[in-house]
């Protein structure tokens, strides 16, 4: 499926889509003066602007899903470079990717690090709280920038897959396709419980000065890393985990018995921690852990249905065996509740060793081979043509 | 199964089994110039001394397994209260059973805490790491000291089931039976893994000053709450803790969207972590982490073979369905190598919702059953009569 050097060198850019006489007004009723978003497009609009695709980051993602930014090392390629390029399944050579940082983020789009015009300083936690739904409307004032009113298909991985999904409910008649992979409707409690370790390891550093910590000497560095490991723990597999790691001790052969890095695990946890801090926003964390702790979009059934039960959108809903964050039996239900509010679903669990993170991957060929045909087949619909002949 | 008001009252006794011409060395090969053990008895010794049951505790708990202490509160007796009295599982009526603490504990039990004879200042991280042969030594001098030089049954949930292992795999004389439950022989990469991130959570705290917090103002309190925390995640099933908590919010009907704690999932968690800093110290949680990642009883299996198959102790190794800290696959694959060293195994999975927690529990029925059925054959090996005549 990869071919090529995928879109090659790209860059982000920025729009304002919020500010003056046309604030964000947000789903809590707060708003925002002024919003800003960091984005990336990849491919071309076409002349009947049917052919947009636009991708839903996870929680550390970024703008900068495919290609090199100039002067980029071309193996480490944007986020998701496997999934967008010419002859990859979301085609450059007939489709219009877009991809932007989400609002509250820390990649170029407004959010806690960002100056708050009615103080001159950081917003911190003053940011006010967001919802997924909030995301999706910093979206789509983007789009309508870019001259976009509809999309060919809105697509995401994980808290991606939960934008999808809100996209297509609040409005269905902008969406042709939604593919929500590895998400969930509604997390857990033990999701939850993740979450709220999480924030507290963030809240809880001395360095986090409820917030504001933006310009001075210490950051939250070790909370935020504390968070990152015990996520990284719910994003990998058991057995890849096993596989990767076991119980092998790093740079040795035998245990050193103490209290530093000893086990491979350990170190790899160590390292994944230790690298977040570098690139990204403890404020931006705990924003988008309570984006998803309180996100419910099925909350008012008979909004959904009515929302739903119109049709205008095809579901793609994703699931890996070895996903035990949002596990087969989130994505089952929230086939079912789609089902249940009258929409068509094609629902598929993939075979894969590597956990929450297999949205990422390539591998199984299953996977993005399912993503293709539920791709072709709106591109069809829309008459953008078959692969090849764009 | 439960009845009257089991051993009633009861007092923790403490007893010095190494000092001065007689340290305590370690299987690293260091040493303790002096070791006391807190530790409590319940029932009577009987004149063959054939009747004694030792209870190895797991990574939280203490010596104070049943009964009330004076003036306590008879609804909140001992951690295994239900397994332990006249006519439960663990018999007084006929058993002598005997808790203690564990070596590098806080409950009375020499540990990081204690205070260091050359230094004339606590321990604290310059307490040795110590394994779980260390635990077993220090039983059994205690024994030694009651005057028990073999037990009917050694039994223990968790690190407790680890203890019960090593106890049999080293002197396979002593011990009539094992029972080793919701156990593991060998840590996997994701256990290692929770147990880092907890570490990290604690090490990481600027008030844990090294382990050297003992007598200061400022303990590592928020670094331990979190560690815990995390720790709890893993002792509940999925299951059990959405029939608990679900999504509900706590103390009210719709969620304040905030940073606070909000979910009743978060307040549990909170809790947990905060009433346990109150009776829990730091360093033991550090120690008792590394006594469980290192644990490998079987890694030279000649000498487990060798030990084992003289036949002398019977194994009873339980899991249970929804336990996924040390899920029935590591209760089989141990139950496999002690059969493969020429052990008798005894192996059952019990269905329960409680979690790696179960064990705690004295439903399902089926648990308790499973035990009093293992320990009945043991008894009456040893000619200690049956129920009701002893």
């Amino acid at each position: 499926m990869v071919s090529g050097t995928g879109v090659g060198v790209v860059e982000t850019r920025r729009a304002v889509v919020f500010s003056g006489d046309r604030p964000l007004t947000l789903a809590s009723g707060a708003s925002l003066p002024e919003v800003e978003v960091a984005y990336e497009t990849y491919g071309e609009l076409n002349a009947d602007r049917s052919n947009a695709v636009f991708i839903c980051h996870a929680l550390s993602g970024d703008a900068h899903a495919a290609g090199i930014h100039q002067g980029d090392d071309p193996n480490r390629p944007g986020w998701w470079d496997n999934i967008i390029g010419p002859g990859r399944p979301l085609d450059t050579d007939r489709l219009f990717v877009i991809c932007a940082n989400v609002l509250g983020g820390c990649k170029g789009t407004t959010g806690p690090a960002s100056t708050d015009p009615a103080t001159g300083k950081p917003y911190g936690l003053r940011f006010p709280l967001i919802q997924v739904r909030d995301l999706v409307e910093v979206h789509r004032a983007l789009l309508r920038e870019l001259g976009v009113e509809r999309l060919l298909a809105a697509v995401g991985g994980s808290l991606g897959g939960m934008q999808a999904l809100q996209w297509s409910i609040d409005y269905p008649e902008e969406v042709d396709g939604a593919a929500i992979i590895a998400a969930s409707a509604r997390l857990t409690a033990q999701n939850i419980a993740f979450s709220a370790v999480a924030r507290e390891a963030i809240m809880r550093d001395p360095d986090f000065a409820g917030g504001d910590y933006y310009g001075k000497e210490r950051r939250p560095d070790p909370g935020l890393a504390l968070a990152r490991m015990i996520g990284h723990i719910t994003y990998l597999s058991e057995e890849s985990m096993r596989e990767k790691f076991g119980r092998r001790i790093q740079d040795a052969e035998v245990p050193r018995f103490g209290f530093d890095v000893d086990f491979q695990v350990e170190s790899y946890l160590h390292y994944q921690g230790q690298s977040f801090v570098e690139r990204f926003d403890a404020n931006t964390y705990l924003y988008m852990g309570r984006v998803m702790d309180y996100f419910d979009p099925f909350e008012d059934p008979v909004y959904v249905q009515s929302q739903i039960s119109r049709g205008e959108t095809s579901f793609l809903v994703l699931s890996f065996d070895s996903d035990w964050r949002f596990s087969t039996e989130h994505a089952r239900v929230m086939a079912s509740e789609l089902r249940g509010a009258g929409g068509t679903v094609t629902f598929q669990e993939i075979s894969s060793p590597h956990g929450h993170d297999s949205f990422l991957f390539a591998d199984p060929p299953e996977y993005h081979r399912t993503v293709t045909s539920f791709i072709d087949r709106l591109a069809g619909q829309r008459g953008i043509g078959s692969r090849g002949d764009a």
